[in-house]
């Protein structure tokens, strides 16, 4: 069994030569006449250089294949061996990463667990984001939880920044957000998830989020890259903590935006979080406030379904992109708005309404100008934001 | 308390308005009326912009200062902060961090607690890797071990990519060569630490450190980068985990090399890694084999040793730059080696040897050509890697 990894070089390198230096460098070494005896065992460790293609625009991506005995079916012993000490020789990036089907750790929901949780089915699910990420006492949190609750949002998530303090301790803010969320779904019939920022030294973090599944916490969003790899999946394997596990995207641009270093986004929010045992994994939409190409986007999507976990495009959704979401995304996917709830002119309730108006008149074939659209939620937010992506 | 952190921008952005964006984007972001009465609550936890300078080459740094108030005290929860979504913003690159005093985990050992644990001082300590990396036996590496510990040698460490391997389970490695270590003890009268490399999911690894520690485990190496910074910190804090743990740097060039995205690598290698709690930090020494400035290279060796913590540059180490790493860096460092060790012509043994001549000729004031040195592991050294850096 072997795990692929296609390297990108610039034009002036050697790649043939870089990708031996890896299927070397990167397994068990040279050696010499004293390990003759040992030959054997330290041959079935070695990688192998495999296909070398040039691009158009003169980079080149080597293949390199690495023996799967070589690694522990995690992602953070994966990183080491196919990047770790190689990172520093030079420019290369890391294009695409070829993985037996069952390596890593699976999600507990994903996308079905996550339809069967709510029972929404056959439209995208809407997120929002608790804004302002700080400062806020835990009742001024609850406040706005139970009228997002109250509209019908599917899901809500703190502030990726938002971590314990005097003013908002964590079970303090969950508590009344709980209590929120029970009042709105005596209203509405439905639970929202409030996917709730997991922080802490790793191990104090894992009991953290046990405690507070316990105290109620029906979703986690957790910063995966800052905290670690090795967390994520322990978190994911934890029968204590059978809530869904919202995978964050922070400081994946120091890993992923130079183009000629790191990896490529697909790989890392795509194929490599899509075995992190996340349940979804947010990343930027192509067509929002942060520089995004859409081809990386469609990489994350569709690595990400294809291992049931459930895509989260994000910053600058608001309700004027939903006929291109859908058309572009499908309905297996998460609309995650900041602001685009949260500054709805009549308020978050009314961010949230706007949102499941859009959804409704698009999937009955109205259209979506300002001017063809009754007085009301949406209208505010297509005047606001604008009708197009 | 104020955090502050130097971001570097192309020539071509609007630094000044990059800043304003961080401020207040990575920390409270903006309100309305709707939280007028909150202001106050609100501002505290705003970052402000600082100076900015334009560098001769037209790049430029800005300086945002964050309240401390916003962090935990810890790597992972600053990482988000600082760098989290903005990161996928656009070129910049984090060049500096200024920190308060006590911010992080402090090392259990460093500097100080290497040198009482081992009784050396006044000479850099010697380090060795481990090698062929995979395919041995755990008796192999015992004879290995027992070599280079009756030759003197101060600190061993596995191959960073070594991982538990049917042919080499970590506890039946570490029980064969702590037999090694012990063996060559009773003829040196000093004991070899040896790292071992700490693999594994989040929550099973601390275990497993522990369990390590118990078997005789005197040092450990982990790949914080790849595993998480928020798991180094959780090791370094664990009482039962009392042995020094020596940080790898393996995936460092994903987020440090290129010019214009992610962190400087004194500020990853250096800065931050010297309030992991790590005792020693691993790095590229700039004259060996990967390509690492000097100045990146000053930078990091000063920010650990400020912090009590062990520089260990690393790659590309043979006896003949002894002189050079004397003048160039003093006695408080860990010269590691890896095949200037093990691939010495007359074995590891004489490897070792060679680095404790290279050290005594040099504090001794003799000449290190080829010519002025006798027969010997030392001679035979020069022979090989020759005696300039």
């Amino acid at each position: 069994m072997w795990i692929e990894v296609d390297y990108q070089f610039p034009e002036h390198l050697d790649a043939a030569k870089q990708a031996k230096v890896l299927a070397i460098g990167q397994t068990a070494g040279t050696w010499d006449e004293r390990f003759a005896a040992q030959a054997e065992a330290l041959q079935q460790h070695l990688g192998e250089p495999g296909e070398l293609v040039r691009n158009e625009d003169g980079t080149q991506v080597a293949t390199v294949c690495y023996p799967l005995m070589n690694v522990e079916g995690d992602i953070a012993s994966l990183l080491t061996m196919i990047f770790g000490k190689y990172s520093m020789a030079g420019p290369a990036k890391i294009v695409a990463i070829r993985l037996p089907k069952e390596y890593g750790t699976k999600p507990k929901f994903g996308i079905k667990g996550l339809r069967e949780l709510t029972g929404v089915s056959g439209r995208p699910f809407v997120m929002a984001i608790l804004k302002p990420a700080f400062g806020l006492k835990p009742e001024q949190h609850a406040k706005i939880v139970r009228e997002v609750a109250a509209a019908g949002l599917d899901f809500l998530k703190d502030d990726e920044i938002l971590v314990e303090t005097e003013t908002s301790p964590v079970q303090e803010r969950l508590a009344a957000c709980r209590e929120a969320i029970q009042a709105a779904k005596s209203e509405t019939g439905r639970e929202m998830l409030y996917a709730v920022n997991l922080t802490g030294r790793a191990d104090e973090l894992q009991q953290k989020a046990r405690e507070l599944v316990k105290l109620g916490a029906n979703a986690l969003l957790f910063n995966v890259l800052a905290y670690g790899w090795s967390v994520m999946e322990s978190l994911a394997a934890d029968p204590e903590i059978d809530v869904p596990i919202f995978f964050h995207p922070a400081l994946a641009g120091a890993i992923c935006a130079a183009p000629d270093y790191g990896f490529r986004y697909s790989v890392l929010l795509g194929t490599l979080a899509a075995r992190s045992g996340a349940d979804a994994v947010l990343y930027p939409a192509s067509y929002g406030s942060l520089p995004f190409e859409a081809s990386e986007e469609a990489g994350i999507r569709t690595a990400l379904r294809k291992r049931n976990v459930m895509p989260v495009p994000s910053a600058g959704i608001h309700p004027g992109v939903v006929p291109q979401v859908l058309a572009d995304y499908g309905t297996d996917v998460v609309l995650n708005a900041g602001t685009g709830i949260m500054d709805h002119p009549l308020g978050p309730g009314a961010g949230v309404k706007s949102f499941f108006e859009a959804l409704d008149r698009c999937q009955a074939g109205l259209p979506m100008t300002v001017d063809s659209v009754e007085e009301g939620p949406l209208k505010e937010a297509l005047r606001k934001w604008g009708g197009s992506a």
